[in-house]
């Protein structure tokens, strides 16, 4: 049986799906009073795969609501095929090929997977790279290529440094270091002498106490490391002294790790690697 | 001076722009005889930063060809002023809202950034978390967890397993270990044993000698590691041991890391923590 109410959305597409799901995600965003059931159906490459893909579809719409169907399909046959399933069909691919072929006086090529492909070597590696670099200078663990950063995150132990630098390397092909401010930092409201001549590379990252109080309790529970007034002060101190050097900061509460690293990125105007 | 023929891309957005520009990136990618330089204009949340993102926009189309306008802005009167900037404007996100609202019989809450924001905090903690499993069972460095993997990757040093990982936990919150086949394992032409119990937890990760050999000769210069030779001979082990285990497998030589782990989740059936 089925929730009432509840409705089912697919992501179909003959890659990842990846593309898709963004996008279909933040459309059903704006529709918070209805509960969604999203389901992926990627590789969807071929009349037969199609004909499987719709059959879940109407499977879905027989027992319930009619289903919505967001499309990246390149291909028009296998897109046609989708177009005729008991769902919503939502194409957010076809619809804009026209008009781009009016204006660029070209035909599109037709050809399925393109988008991401391995379309440049020189892309692709510099993103593997950047993520090689992450992991090398990750927690502090190395300085010795800082020199090679494009940026350098600080900020207080598990305020989502980690994660965001590596986005950066996959997403962007940026090449992020990260470097933990500790409490002997805040000691003399220094920043740490390595960092010293790496200052305009420097961003911060803050997070509010109880969110940090709950992740630190986690992973060392009951500690004086987790402990609410700790973590209270060490947040003071760190965004004083990022105050103090000009450094700019982000709270990371509420943001998720896309919008910690494009606003890095838009921010510090760094010079991405890749699309 | 313009290129002659290049043409200008903008993705505009008023969060991140990673939608904008991924769809519009696949788009473009149809294209292959046109050569485009995109630009992305993020948080433009504001009719005075639309008003800004059209000085931009029409400062190319002055200049040159009349560039192509992704848009994913959310908020009705902003998008209006991007509208009427001179470049072809493509809207890829109010378009469908109408068909949605008429579908769903709801109006949509026109509020921006509810596609990244941090929406429950229980699937981004877990990506979080997913990030923190990856590093801390990358390489094999610590299998005392491996139980807790959704899925374990295998296959020769620098086949792609780390970047594939790191992907699988950011993007799908999925829990990705990876260990390494090494030359020991070829001998006896045996799974490390630690693997042995998690049998249908490997995924196995391959790729072309040439390229390896490539890859490693930047990490060890004119290394016994990375000749081409070595690398041939790995690689022929390392399948045969997959074959003979049944593990399935992927060549990533041609595949980007978003293929290579949506094929993971897709193949292994995996349960993703995130969308």
């Amino acid at each position: 049986m089925e929730t009432p109410g509840l409705r089912h959305a697919f992501f179909v597409s003959d890659r990842t799906g990846i593309t898709a799901e963004m996008l279909g995600h933040s459309l059903l965003a704006q529709f918070e009073g209805v509960q969604f059931k999203e389901t992926t159906l990627p590789f969807v490459d071929s009349v037969e795969r199609a004909n499987e893909a719709v059959r879940q579809i109407n499977e879905v719409a027989r027992d319930g609501l009619r289903p919505l169907v967001f499309s990246t399909l390149v291909d028009t046959e296998v897109s046609a095929v989708i177009a005729k399933s008991n769902g919503l069909y939502l194409d957010c691919f076809q619809v804009f090929i026209s008009p781009m072929e009016q204006e660029l006086g070209v035909s599109h090529s037709h050809e399925i997977g393109r988008s991401h492909r391995v379309r440049n070597t020189n892309e692709y590696h510099s993103r593997i790279e950047a993520v090689n670099f992450c992991l090398a200078h990750d927690d502090g663990v190395s300085t010795k290529e800082l020199h090679e950063a494009d940026v350098i995150l600080v900020g207080v132990s598990r305020s989502g440094k980690t994660p965001t630098c590596l986005y950066l390397g996959l997403q962007y092909g940026i090449r992020a270091a990260n470097y933990p401010l500790i409490p002997e930092d805040f000691q003399d409201m220094k920043l740490p002498a390595r960092l010293n001549k790496y200052r305009r590379k420097l961003f911060g990252l803050t997070i509010q106490a109880p969110r940090l109080a709950h992740i630190r309790n986690e992973r060392r529970p009951n500690s004086r490391y987790a402990q609410l007034d700790n973590c209270q002060y060490e947040i003071d101190r760190a965004e004083m002294l990022m105050r103090e050097e000009g450094i700019p900061f982000l709270d990371a509460t509420n943001r998720s790790i896309e919008e910690l690293a494009a606003t890095i990125v838009h921010q510090g105007q760094l010079h991405r690697q890749s699309f």
